[in-house]
C-alpha cells in the first residue's frame, strides 16, 4: 500500500473509484450503527444488575437520619468518603448530589453567572464579557454548558501532556475576563490524554487575573482504565494546598459510566470555602438528593477498592473495543499517511484526526452507510474545527460485531473522503501549474 | 374557662402564674420532639418499602431505549402519562426530573433569570427589579428561592377561597415588573385551603402587564387528603387553553411524599411552547434524569388509581394525627379566644394564628420545653409575619404518642404567651388610664 500523497492524479482516480465502488456496496447493506457517544453497552450495563436489589430492609433501617427521608444535603457521610478517596479530596470536601456530573456543573456554573462564588465581587453575569478557556479537542457538553450561559470560549492546543500550559499561563495570568477554564485531567476527551505532574503543577500555580478564576477539574474517567497499563494523575488539590490555591478548583466525577449511566451517583469537590458558599446555596434549592440510591452504591461497592474491581470487569469488555479499531487503523489507514491517533490506556473515546478538510467528509459518508459518529467539530467551542480534521469515536456501545463493521465502513470513508480530497487537490495544482505555463 | 380577654389583671397573674408552673414542669421532661418539617414519619416511608426491590432484570429489558443508559431527556414516557394523569396535562407537556420539585421549581426560576423564557425579550436577570407575589401565609421554601435569586416578594393575603384576587389582578394586571406568583393550590400550604373554582379561573384570565408573567402553581398535595372529605381543584390549564393563557403556567409535582421523600420522582407540566424552550435548555445541562426510579415508580403504582390507592394509606396514618392536634386545640385553646385555626382535608399542615405578637414567643417557649415547630414568621417572606401570629404546625413526623405530649406542649406554651401578653397589655393600658387621672 502506498501513501496516498504521493500518488499520481490517475492512481488517485482509480482509487477512488474502487474506493466508490466499495463504499456503494457496503451501503446497500443497511447498516445501522451508533459510534456517537460515550454510552457504555448494554454487556456493561449488565455489569451491574446486582446493585438494583441489593438493599434490604434492614440496611435501610441501620443508617440514621432516614435515607428515605429529606435531608442530609451534602450526602450520606459513607457516599462522601468513596467520592474523596477517588478524587483524593477530604470527605468534608464532597458533595454528593443527584445522577449527572453535567448537571452538576451546569449548576455550579449557572451559581457563577446568578450569584459569583465566595470571593467573587459580583455575579459573573454582571462581569460583561467574561471568557473560559477549552482545551481542544475538547467534550462537547462542556462547551454546551458554556455558550448557553453566554460564557465567551477562547480555545487552547492539547499536548500529549495535557493543555499548552504556556499558552494557559499567558491568558490566564494576564486577562481578568478569563473566569475559568474546562479540564478533563485523565483520559482526557476525546484524546485519552492524562495531563503529565508538570501540567498539574502549573495549573496548580496559576496566578490568575481574575481572583474568582475556577478549574472546571472534571474527573470523569479516573477508574476508566481500557488497558492494563494505567494512567497516573497527580492530585490537584494536593498540589493546590501547596500553593495556597485551593480556592481556585472545582472537582466533578460520577459512577455515571461505573454503574447506570442513566441512574449513577455524582458528585463535586472543592475547598471549604467554597463547599461553605455552594452549601448554602444549594439548601436554597433542593432539601437533598436520592440517599436510597447513594446507600445503594455504597453497599454494592463498600469502598474505593470496591469500584476498582469492578472497573477491571468493564476494562475487559472495553479493551478489545479499544483494541478492534486500533486493529483497523493500524493496519488499512496507518501505511497510507492519511490520518493519526491517539492509542488512550483509558476513557471512553479514540481521537482521530484525517486530512485537514476532511473530518465532515468522513463522518457524512459514515453517516450515510448507517453509521453514526459524534458530528465532526463537535470536539471544538461552537461545533468548529478550524481545521476541520478531528473525529471522535466512540467504540463503547456497539457489540464487537457491529464494531467490527462500523470501524470497517470507518476506515472505508476515511480512505474515500482522504482520495477525494487528494484527487481534487492534484488536479486545482496541476491546472494552476498550466495556467502558469500558458500565461 | 372563660376567654383569657374577659380576665382581670389579677387573674391574668395568677393564670400566668399556674401556666409557668405548669410550664416548668413540663420542661423538666427533657423531650425532644420536631414538628417542624412536612417530613413523613417512618411509618409513612415503611408503607412504599415494596418499591425498594420492585424491579427484576426483565422489567429493566422489557423498556427500550435502555433505561439504565442515557437519554430519554423528558423522562420514561409511563411516567409522564401518570404525572400528566395527576396534573390533568396531557403526557408531551409534563418533564420528569429528578427526586425534588423543589429543585425543578428553582431551576425553572433560575432558567428565567439566566434565559427568560419563550416569550420574554430579555432574561429576567437583566430587567431591573423584579417582583413575583406571594400569597401569605405561605411556602418558606418558595420565599427562600425567591429571595436568593434576588426577585423582590410582594404579600397577598390569602382568603378561604385562594389568595385574594381582587390583589392580585389589580398587581398583575398593572406593574409590568411583577413576573410571576406561587401557588399551592391544593391545600395550601400552611393554610390547607383549595382555591375555588372561581380563584382558578380568575387565575387563568389574569392579564399581566408581564408579557411573560408565570404563576408558579405547585401542586405538592394534589393526592394528599388527610380526610375522608376530599377538596377539588379545578383545572387551571384547562381554563388557561379556554383563556389561551396556557403558556402562563409552570406546575409542579411529586411522589415525595408518596414514596420516599428524598428518593421519590418529581416533575413539571407546561405548555408546548415553554415545554420546547425548556427542553432546549435542559438539554444542554444533563443527559437526562434517573430512569430507573422512574420505572420502579412505574411498576409499583402502574398507574394514577394506584397511586390514590397508596394515598388512601397514607391518609390513615396522617388523619389521627391532624386530630390529635385539632382535639387539642379545641379542648385547651377554643374556649379561651387566644387562637384561631383551620382544619384542613389534606395536605401537611395546620396553620394556627394565636393573638398577634405571640408568635415568636409561642415557638420559643416550645423549643425550650424540648418541642421544635417551624420558627415563627417562616410563612412570610423574609422570615417576617408582620402581625407575629402565624404558626405552622406540622403534624406528620412524630409518633402518635409524641405528637399527643407535642401539642400538649403547644397548647401549653399558647395559653402562657397569650396570658403573658394580654397581661403586660392591660398592666400598660391601667398605668395609662392612671396617668390619665392623676394628670
Amino acid at each position: 500500500m502506498a501513501r496516498y500523497s504521493e500518488l499520481s492524479v490517475d492512481e488517485l482516480s482509480a482509487l477512488r473509484e474502487s474506493l466508490q465502488a466499495e463504499y456503494e456496496e457496503i451501503k446497500s447493506c443497511g447498516l445501522k450503527l451508533d459510534m456517537s457517544r460515550g454510552k457504555p453497552s448494554a454487556a456493561q450495563l449488565d455489569l451491574s444488575m446486582d446493585l438494583l436489589n441489593c438493599l434490604t430492609e434492614e440496611d435501610i433501617k441501620s443508617v440514621s437520619p432516614d435515607v428515605r427521608n429529606y435531608g442530609l444535603l451534602e450526602g450520606l457521610p459513607g457516599m462522601r468518603k468513596l467520592f474523596a478517596d477517588m478524587l483524593g479530596l477530604k470527605p468534608e470536601e464532597i458533595f454528593v448530589g443527584g445522577n449527572s456530573s453535567l448537571n452538576l456543573m451546569y449548576d455550579t456554573l449557572a451559581k457563577g453567572m446568578l450569584f459569583g462564588y465566595y470571593n467573587s465581587e459580583k455575579p459573573w453575569s454582571q462581569c460583561g464579557k467574561i471568557k473560559f478557556l477549552c482545551p481542544v479537542p475538547g467534550y462537547d457538553r462542556h462547551f454546551g454548558v458554556t455558550e448557553t450561559l453566554g460564557i465567551e470560549m477562547l480555545t487552547v492546543p492539547m499536548t500529549s501532556t495535557g493543555p499548552d500550559m504556556d499558552i494557559v499561563e499567558e491568558l490566564v495570568n494576564n486577562d481578568a475576563s478569563i473566569k475559568g477554564i474546562w479540564c478533563v485531567p485523565m483520559y482526557s476527551n476525546p484524546d485519552g490524554i492524562t495531563y503529565s505532574d508538570e501540567t498539574v503543577r502549573r495549573f496548580a500555580n496559576l496566578k490568575p487575573a481574575a481572583k474568582d478564576f475556577r478549574i472546571f477539574w472534571d474527573n470523569a474517567y479516573c477508574v476508566h482504565h481500557v488497558s492494563d497499563q494505567h494512567d497516573e494523575l497527580l492530585n490537584l488539590m494536593d498540589e493546590c494546598r501547596k500553593a495556597g490555591t485551593e480556592d481556585s478548583v472545582f472537582m466533578f466525577a460520577s459512577t455515571s459510566k461505573v454503574t447506570f449511566s442513566g441512574a449513577g451517583v455524582a458528585a463535586f469537590g472543592c475547598s471549604e470555602n467554597n463547599m461553605k458558599h455552594l452549601v448554602k446555596l444549594i439548601s436554597m434549592q433542593t432539601i437533598g438528593f436520592d440517599k436510597v440510591n447513594q446507600l445503594r452504591h455504597l453497599k454494592y461497592f463498600k469502598d474505593l477498592d470496591g469500584v476498582k474491581a469492578h472497573m477491571e470487569k468493564h476494562c475487559a469488555l472495553m479493551k478489545p473495543k479499544f483494541e478492534t479499531v486500533l486493529r483497523h487503523l493500524d493496519e488499512e489507514i496507518a501505511p497510507l499517511g492519511i490520518a493519526e491517533w491517539k492509542r488512550p490506556n483509558g476513557g471512553y473515546f479514540i481521537s482521530l484526526n484525517v486530512l485537514s478538510g476532511c473530518a465532515k467528509q468522513v463522518v457524512s459518508l459514515c453517516k450515510e452507510a448507517g453509521v453514526v459518529l459524534t458530528p465532526a467539530g463537535a470536539t471544538f467551542p461552537y461545533g468548529v474545527d478550524p481545521l476541520d480534521r478531528n473525529i471522535r469515536i466512540a467504540p463503547s456501545f456497539p457489540t464487537a460485531e457491529e464494531l467490527e463493521m462500523a470501524t470497517k465502513v470507518l476506515c472505508l470513508s476515511v480512505k474515500l473522503a482522504s482520495a477525494e480530497q487528494l484527487l481534487a487537490q492534484k488536479k486545482t495544482a496541476g491546472s494552476e501549474k498550466d495556467a502558469t505555463v500558458v500565461a
